[in-house]
């Protein structure tokens, strides 16, 4: 007899379908398709001769233990280096506010099962990272999502959803915001609101979960503190800081860092050893040797400049092929790898996703960065994977497949 | 004003603490103590050579690859290799029942998270994998524990269980065993056991989970066919079939494999790509590697010829240091990595192991082998990390503590 399986599967997860995006890059493996849908680092700027010599060295020195099963925690070393990291950024913390985690995906993971109860609440920009959303989404909550504004999360907008959600008695867990180079918009918050989130924080006793995967691609203008370092200026212990080498050196290795206060970070340990066991020693430890080897300041100096120009030839193309009479606007990020382009308020981006296809150009639709009641007239487009001649066509296809939408 | 984190956490966490097997490691790191509290293989048979020529062929001709995302389902090359290593084992299974797990404890974990609300019940021996155990208590679940026989799993004692939990409204959402070489006890369910498991779980419709880490591993008599490939011959979709990499290679990779009815597979890769995304490509390639380049039949046969010496001079260690009047008792595996001891039913393993220490010797209390109500006077005990010479002078450090404490 045939099991009937989707009766049996947990209730939260019976209708779990996981990130969209994957699904949908499935149709995009044409070769003359550009796709602007990735998130992509580019391979152009990959420390390739850095990444074999630290290969190497763990193969001559270390073979025995990076076959063997390691700390659950972190390599000592790997910690050492992002305490110094960390450091440069104006955040201080000892070994145990840290633990290494199996990718930044994983980051997010151990927030959501930390935290959440089914049907408990957490606070969210609208849109936001679509990679957080299928985190939390497997622990059943209610998304409390507040629009986001061009400096970043709407504050009064958070505490009225708080206020709202504690007239239910389902007071938040926590606030989920991506302060740098927000994924999908590309907007950053300003140090008013950093600190207007803070208090917000303080004076409802509940935590911010601050996600900092692109902080260091900034390509114009001054850095902005991040939360965590402002709560430390603070109250001190109200900001969880999630951290991936994925952007910063290159995704492959699958290793990432959460940062916070002690009770949270020894949780988070349980939860990591009951889900995954140790992160590999191998993948590790070539993350330490980026942070000491490979002269890392140098590395992000690159990364600047070379995503910078793809940036600028990006927004330039859109200037060109998107004036105003088609309605279509998008957010400047100073850093990041997306922008988010709106459309007329009639249009559909998931509908218009499978015209694009057969323009040979594709994007994210915006509906899959909303935790809840999704918009549906925006896209995220990535602009570090494509080459700049590249950016140029697809966005030339873009234009032709909306004017021909819109009757244009 | 700081949190009271533990207030926020949420309630299957609340309490958690991960694998205690871990926090008792710390306590280990006196060199002259010998433990036979671990579960690691033996670095002597690691393939050194094969895993360094593996790593370089990545690290010429893929490595744009191996510093990108991947696919999250797992590499192709490595789903080919595998689906022709479960072949020769019976198995017969197209890509659609695989999933590469980051580790055998993520497959244990996608197991949970896939089955279990909050409260729902599953069938276990008493005692089993702690691994199990921990993964499965995240979702908060009712543990239905059955006894283990010598020859296996007590199959009336889980039909009776089964009918008790039917008559709570909580039928059990699978039933989970080591048919090979059980971690903690190193039993083997017999042939007769399998087919009456595969029964009954087609008479009440439940499926079975089978964690295969050890299966490869056996010193003596003849491999039994697995639940897999013998529901294969029958009904044929009532088994998930859970591997790892660790014990076959090395566990230093973290690669393994859940293999299963396609709608299962398909909705653990879903969660998969919620908390951890793709498997790294680079340690994927070299489990690849030893499946295709490593002569893995030949290593898997050193590998025997070596543990089973280990196991004889265990067991003789344990005739010569407990004679019956200590009233100490040991099961005799046919593989794997593990034997268990019991001890006089007045004795308190979890208290002896502060003894042990003491004696510069240590073990796995069996008290964390329980899903509830933990039995007391058990131990787990490896036989295949420590020296030879080691394993004798543990057994005989273990006697004279034991002996001191019944007076004897």
């Amino acid at each position: 007899m045939k099991q009937d399986w989707k009766l049996k599967f947990a209730q939260n997860i019976r209708n779990y379908e996981g990130y969209s995006i994957g699904k949908l890059f499935k149709l995009l493996r044409d070769p003359d398709l550009i796709s602007l849908a990735g998130g992509l680092p580019s391979p152009d700027i990959f420390l390739r001769d850095e990444m074999r010599l630290a290969s190497q060295h763990c193969l001559d020195y270390e073979i025995e233990k990076i076959m063997q099963y390691s700390d659950i925690t972190g390599e000592t070393e790997l910690i050492e280096a992002v305490i110094e990291f960390l450091k440069e950024d104006g955040i201080t913390i000892s070994e145990k506010n840290i633990v290494i985690t199996t990718s930044g995906q994983q980051g997010l993971d151990l927030t959501g099962r930390l935290f959440l109860n089914p049907g408990d609440s957490l606070i969210l920009d609208r849109p936001t990272f679509a990679g957080a959303i299928v985190a939390f989404q497997m622990q059943g909550p209610v998304f409390g999502g507040v629009k986001i504004t061009q400096d970043g999360s709407d504050i009064e907008g958070i505490r009225h959803k708080i206020i709202d959600l504690k007239q239910q008695a389902n007071m938040p867990k926590f606030i989920y915001v991506v302060p740098d180079f927000q994924n999908p918009s590309g907007i950053t918050m300003s140090l008013q609101k950093r600190l207007a989130l803070l208090e917000l924080s303080y004076d409802y006793d509940i935590p911010i979960v601050e996600d900092s995967p692109y902080r260091d691609l900034r390509y114009y203008g001054e850095s902005v503190p991040s939360l965590y370092s402002l709560d430390q200026k603070g109250n001190g212990a109200n900001v969880i800081g999630l951290y991936t080498f994925s952007k910063l050196f290159c995704p492959g290795m699958r290793v990432g860092f959460n940062i916070g206060p002690e009770e949270v970070i020894a949780k988070m340990t349980n939860i990591k050893e009951g889900s995954t066991l140790n992160t590999p020693k191998y993948n590790q430890d070539i993350c330490t040797a980026f942070l000491q080897a490979m002269d890392w300041q140098a590395h992000i100096q690159k990364c600047r400049l070379y995503y910078r120009e793809k940036l600028e030839v990006f927004l330039s193309a859109l200037e060109d092929y998107f004036p105003q009479e088609t309605g279509v606007t998008w957010t400047k990020p100073h850093g990041g790898l997306f922008l988010w382009i709106t459309l007329p308020q009639t249009m559909d981006t998931a509908e218009l996703f499978y015209e694009a296809v057969k323009y040979n150009v594709a994007f994210v639709p915006g509906e899959v960065f909303y935790g809840e009641n999704p918009e549906k007239n925006h896209m995220r487009v990535n602009f570090s994977y494509p080459s700049k001649d590249q950016l140029v066509e697809a966005v030339k296809r873009l234009s032709d497949c909306i004017r021909n939408r819109l009757n244009l």
